[in-house]
């Protein structure tokens, strides 16, 4: 009989990809130029050149049974040691090529890393707003996810609420910075209290609460803004990480967990991530993107162009009277809607073909996302109708 | 704290990477050409040229954004169709694109399709002898693996161990043909029987049993043998297929499901993968790859070579005495040990720098397997190693 759980899952259509259908269809009515499609998180700019120079001579040069054939269980030798020295130069610390496990993307990496610090049962904390997949990769690793609601006045860390929901059941702990959708970075002052607690919890409760850290937005970083790296504030900490918006490769499914090399049983949790591969069919990622990645681990694409249109974007919000926090970095914004339902609102921001994504389903109702990964120039023009709409309809 | 399960699944050392290991580490002492390494089943003929220069012309021609991009979330369109296209153009079959769901090879297939069919706490049997990975595949799911003893004179099915131990709980059966580790192809004959016997018991429990076909070496079939399209025989069929053997690809994880579209439930199935992927952390195979796959899903790398050294091999057991089946396809065969403890035997023969994998933990003790996926010119001279080690041991 087919699984009732799985075949359930199919009738709870995704509100973005809804909406992103939307846009395609609406787009091909009127022209794709006239549609402000602010829906999905698709990187829209173009993969570094060395990357693709580097697969071709790859291709070209490497013995095909070396290049395409398995790799270590654990990962691409190579692919780990680059990612490791990256990582000590940039952010001081001193992980080892032991302490990298290459997964398909942070989808790959959350999956292992939560696998490797609990029991089926235990219960995981998220902060709102969340990513909503979260959901998914926790349940479907047999655990209970539960929502600390956010902060909406920064979207910082909601404190109060984390310390009354924590508890002797909490093994693990996932944080999202910079953050989808509020595209805030969780500050110094921040990851230090969060810290400082998870430390006190566990000795509390005797044992280690281990933080998840999130973190495919890490390069996306904004002048001025406070984004510490957070394994440097906790030793228990496991970095997920995607090459997916740094490098534009998100078909690749290209990433890693990064163990910190202090934190408890870090000499386990590479080779059990190896283990926990078996059970979910997973098996590393590709070989060849494996060893071209290595080759361009430090460098990203051309970010720049999500600085200008959070800029451009802010400056209209703010100027239109919208309550909203400004990023640190991605390339989210997350505005606070102008009536109390935010799926209202951006139903009648679809009338203006200006398609936002209402954050209920981030768990923080009553605002909404723009994906701001387009043109400038298209962004200048949605400002332009964004003006329009909300003199129209909220005078 | 860390995962206890996994954690305790390290101690289990793979006897094949011990052996590997041991080759390789042997073979840096006297020469690797010394060493007649049989443990190891990793393709040794080269990719073909065609799909080195279709991944060339993806990356010299494509808008990078759209080669590298997340392909939708049930796979590449044009993978899909191609796949389709092929397996009814030699198979007679009628899929569409809707029944192809692209994974990383034929684990990831696995994880997919069993998890589609059954609800934790089911029952999954598998025929020995059979691939170790289905424990991890079918644990990891939650389900219940039991396995059917072989039919050690001919490696097809034990039909009378089989009816005894099929039961309600039993919600898929798995095979694998043609067969690592026997090299055998299931016959025209015992599928007709497994099909009937399995319309037979689902009609009697109430409930569908389906059959999971893992079939990573079906290109891989030698002269004259009789190895069928399994899902010819029994509509309830999905095909869990990898391009790791048939394109040497191993590394580069692709493979997909095909479900038979007159199976039950087959218009979800597909898309309830595609919800699967998300727990699992697995989301799609790479894009590049499958863009490339979807040019060559119809050829093959030279397969030649493997039947070669397997007629050189098994004239060479037959007339030393072993008992052995002749293999059908795959680049695996499986002959009697020389004595009762296979495990003794082989590590005999590890005198002899023959390296042989005792088929204890593929569920058929006795025997040992050899994969012959190396030079024809070296397994030449592992013939005449191996007639000294029998006639100097074994007299």
């Amino acid at each position: 009989m087919i699984n009732e759980s799985y075949k359930k899952m199919l009738g709870a259509k995704s509100v973005i990809r809804e909406l992103s259908e939307y846009a395609t269809a609406r787009g091909k009515e009127i022209g794709y130029e006239n549609v402000f499609d602010f829906s999905l998180g698709n990187p829209s700019v173009a993969v570094p050149q060395e990357f693709t120079d580097e697969m071709i001579r790859l291709l070209e040069t490497e013995d095909t049974m070396t290049l395409h054939g398995y790799t270590p269980s654990l990962g691409n030798p190579l692919y780990k040691e680059k990612i490791a020295e990256s990582l000590n130069e940039r952010f001081g610390m001193n992980y080892g090529p032991e302490h990298i496990f290459p997964t398909t993307g942070a989808a790959g990496a959350i999956a292992h890393a939560v696998r490797a610090v609990t029991e089926p049962g235990d219960e995981v904390l998220a902060f709102a707003p969340f990513f909503p997949e979260y959901g998914p990769y926790i349940t479907g690793a047999g655990l209970k996810l539960s929502v600390v609601p956010a902060d909406t006045d920064t979207f910082q860390i909601n404190f109060d609420r984390f310390l009354e929901m924590l508890n002797e059941k909490v093994m693990a702990v996932i944080v999202n910075t910079p953050n989808n959708p509020s595209g805030v970075a969780y500050s110094t002052q921040t990851l230090t209290r969060l810290a400082q607690i998870l430390k006190d919890k566990s000795e509390e409760y005797g044992h280690t609460i281990y933080l998840l850290s999130d973190e495919p937005y890490r390069e996306i970083v904004f002048k001025g803004a406070d984004a510490p790296y957070v394994s440097k504030f906790y030793d228990n900490t496991l970095s997920c990480y995607s090459f997916s918006k740094s490098l534009s490769l998100p078909g690749e499914r290209i990433g890693y967990v990064a163990v910190n090399p202090a934190c408890d049983g870090a000499e386990y949790i590479v080779p059990m991530c190896g283990q926990i591969s078996r059970g979910t069919g997973h098996n590393c990622p590709p070989s060849i993107i494996q060893q071209a990645v290595a080759k361009v681990c430090g460098m990203t694409a051309d970010l720049s162009v999500y600085e200008t249109n959070m800029n451009i974007i802010y400056a209209t919000l703010v100027d239109l009277g919208f309550t909203v926090v400004k990023p640190g970095g991605t390339f989210y914004i997350m505005p606070k809607a102008l009536e109390e339902s935010s799926i209202e609102f951006c139903k009648k921001a679809k009338e203006y073909d200006l398609i936002f994504v209402p954050t209920d389903g981030f768990g923080a109702p009553g605002f909404f996302r723009m994906a701001y990964c387009i043109d400038t120039e298209k962004v200048e023009r949605a400002m332009v109708r964004l003006r329009q709409f909300v003199s129209e309809v909220y005078r």
